[in-house]
């Protein structure tokens, strides 16, 4: 039986770390979790009375594939609420989270062959997305001195889209206004579709991140409520699309995904009244994240920039070593800290890294940090 | 901003229909909905109970990519109760409802350009999924006399893969073992990937539906929670393929979709547990069945073949008219019952085909039939 070549993806080098703590564990050790890229909490409680309520009410069928009205009118209503910006709830689709939501944009967006910039390190999805959906990555390798994020200079001129995320992962930094209205401007002037990446929003310590509808209405906006709504395994996004393109859009959920998950919908709606139980836990990250900009570089990984949201921090490590893949390996042996090696961020430069996430609860992060420390120390 | 030809999918034509039952509904109307593919019972009680206990039980964070363990096992155990199949449950992918299970057989196996075949009359999405993917969709014309399901004959030469389904949408009807193994057969001499639709198996009528395998294993099979165990907007099924494809494929998975919704895998797995609350809502399709059977062509709808499974009743109305889509407006116009032009399913020949359901309770369907009868009558 024949296969395709598109559907020949990189594996995930941190599968191999994980695999190999659920091992560890298996065998009885304690393994700290700086690998994952999701919250230990749960689903707000709210969102899970809610839908506890509704399977009782009546049976969750299909919605209609641009989600449930009242949901996507609440979403519109975030735009106001965050970013002080009027937003149609027309425009909203809600999407099976922000994986759906990319692969929506570009098939709504581009044609089989079109290049579509993302930088370099980012979300190893990205690439493999476009793969399968006979697109070509164009890899932008972003700089230090621009703290990992893309700047016109970055980009070549045969684009037909771009796509940025702000904050970013693996870094956890972020575009300011100026930033990433020249993105959009660059990307207009090539006549390349703006896709903006905004899943981390939300998550963000020192000032607010800046949406790309702060700036243009001709840019598709992705998100989620699997981060700062703390609803990862739910499958629930939205995305937020030019009016003239919200029919397109529309038929090609109907036909790619049917609707986003009912049941997710409902929670996802709830969750948006769950303020307080949100902020508590982003009170947790940001307590994690001083004890993670304080312990990483007290254990010896002292070559980070402190990141401006998200739960990530990425630190280069190539003073240390030249393969990261093995360089995590040892630390969870040696360690018992799981952390994920560059190489899923960054082909080209991932083997001088280290991706250690702080979305777990302070006490893992304290102990995750002494063991660093002890590890480092010992090396 | 630029957009894709491959994102023109053509609108579905019972939405319409949708839409101007909502608005007769708001004006005071009753509507008879035997348009909707989805049963009108919610998932099963033990389902929901399994996921009201997990919600408060941990996070519902991500699941591994292939899908619950426990969930793949139970599934591979299916395939040995409903088919005497035994099943490496390795083989097992938990996908986001039939619709993942269609993007993700397409990507492991069709690079762009290649041509795929689907009968018509058959599901309106394959095609839009099919054309998103960068294929070409081959339109297989099958025939009355052959019970609108495809033959070795009407297959061309130059294939890269064949989709069948069976018991199929919109028509019901099943391929016999001998019918599925000609084509299987006619694919591997074409050298064509064979893909199994067997969501609607569980919903069959006077014999069991056959599996594609319990022919071969070169397969790929797609099946759903969403009919037979009654759970459409939870979106959860599956798909098994060849034991030497289900890394790239988890691949695809872990990419494209991160994980199908971990509420749902729950539910699902506590569903494949409620076998006498399935078995019920089946007497009420089979109750309805022979009901339809009766009084639509009482009403003057003859021209249908008994639908082997599934719950729809697809009809010849060529007779009637010449435009089946203003023949469903006046259908609902004047009796208040909401049916799907076949159009939606059959470019060529579906402006003289209906598609009733009969997914909803007894009394709707009686009701129903009653107007028809009234309507036809008083045309």
């Amino acid at each position: 039986m024949k296969v395709s070549s598109r559907g020949e993806v990189d594996p995930f080098i941190v599968m191999d770390v994980m695999e190999a703590a659920a091992r560890a564990e298996s065998q009885g050790r304690t393994i700290i979790h700086m690998e994952v890229g999701q919250p230990g909490t749960p689903a707000p409680a709210g969102a899970r009375k809610a839908l506890a309520r509704a399977m009782e009410e009546g049976p969750l069928g299909y919605t209609v594939g641009l989600g449930l009205p009242a949901l996507r009118a609440r979403i519109a209503g975030l735009y106001r609420e965050w970013y002080g910006v009027d937003l149609n709830p027309d425009r909203v689709v809600v999407t099976p989270g922000s994986s759906g939501g990319f692969t929506l944009a570009f098939t709504s967006l581009f044609d089989v062959g079109a290049r579509v910039g993302i930088g370099a390190p980012g979300y190893p999805s990205y690439k493999a997305i476009l793969k399968a959906l006979g697109l070509e990555p164009v890899m932008i390798r972003t700089e230090t001195q621009h703290r990992l994020q893309p700047v016109p200079g970055d980009l070549p001129q045969d684009l037909d889209g771009l796509l940025v995320a702000s904050p970013a992962n693996p870094s956890g930094t972020m575009l300011d206004r100026d930033a990433l209205a020249a993105l959009i401007g660059a990307a207009e002037a090539r006549g390349a579709a703006f896709i903006s990446d905004e899943i981390y929003h939300g998550i963000e310590y020192d000032r607010k991140a800046v949406s790309a509808l702060e700036i243009a209405d001709e840019t598709y906006v992705i998100n989620s409520f699997s981060k700062y709504f703390s609803m990862t395994g739910w499958r629930v996004g939205w995305m937020v699309v030019p009016e003239d393109h919200v029919r397109r859009v529309e038929r090609l959920v109907q036909n790619l995904f049917i609707c986003a998950p009912h049941a997710s919908q409902i929670a996802a709606l709830a969750a948006l009244d769950c303020g307080d139980e949100l902020q508590a836990n982003l009170e947790v990250y940001r307590k994690n994240r001083a004890l993670m900009l304080e312990g990483l570089p007290k254990a010896g990984f002292t070559r980070i920039a402190p990141p401006d949201g998200a739960f990530y921090v990425y630190a280069d490590v190539s003073d240390l070593t030249t393969d990261s893949r093995a360089f995590a390996a040892e630390i969870l042996e040696k360690a018992g800290v799981a952390v994920t090696p560059g190489l899923d961020f960054d082909q080209d430069r991932g083997a001088g890294t280290l991706r250690f996430s702080y979305a777990r609860s302070t006490e893992d992060i304290e102990e995750g940090l002494a063991r660093l420390a002890r590890f480092m120390a010992a090396r």
